[in-house]
């Protein structure tokens, strides 16, 4: 149905999330060999790049919260683009950033990640 | 150059902004009748649709002011990949918005927007 692109987009969305905050070296399958990541203005290509990029960043203990998620179909239903915002809590911070996360997804067979664009948010002065 | 798609995704979002700020009714020639506008969780489709959306929205003055653009090139340059933060001031709100804007860009001769998600960001608790 039109909706699909949607539920996969949710389903997408809870599950890179649980496992970027509980078993963060697993986000590798999702990725392929044309996969590009920017996080915060810093850009990876393929999986190797993405995932010590993804391994290494300056923190231990991370918690996603998702507010919204909005998807689109992409080619006909080829791909999805999502937009998710939300706020992201690591280690011992008081308090959570809020973020932005763009990703396209391709579907070869199973839905990965072909594009990937993290940014955090600081309030509007 | 490799470089190419950032400096394109560099001008389009100054003249995107700038057309959205001074002149909204001709955004529409950017948009094709297979491209979609998600601005605020509600979708739009097609150029008449969309300019029906981006005109009707409940604010007169508008002011856009980019922080951030990171891009990627989609497709091996056929597209690009851009995620825009930033912040918005509309008529007389005494404090500017935060925003997260992602768009794909597609070029069929001129590059226009497939896709355009558009979301407010409210600060994490």
């Amino acid at each position: 149905g039109s909706g699909d692109y949607a539920s996969v987009a949710d389903q997408f969305v809870k599950f890179y999330y649980d496992t970027f905050d509980t078993n963060r070296p697993a986000l590798q399958s999702l990725y392929r060999p044309s996969s590009f990541l920017t996080f915060e203005s810093s850009q990876s290509a393929g999986v190797a790049d993405i995932h010590e990029k993804l391994t290494n960043l300056p923190f231990e203990k991370v918690k996603h919260n998702v507010t919204t998620t909005d998807a689109q179909p992409v080619s006909g239903g080829a791909g999805i683009i999502v937009l998710v915002t939300g706020s992201i809590q690591v280690d011992d911070q008081p308090k959570p950033l809020n973020f932005s996360q763009s990703f396209l997804l391709m579907n070869d067979g199973s839905w990965h990640v072909a594009h990937d664009v993290f940014k955090l948010i600081f309030p509007a002065e």
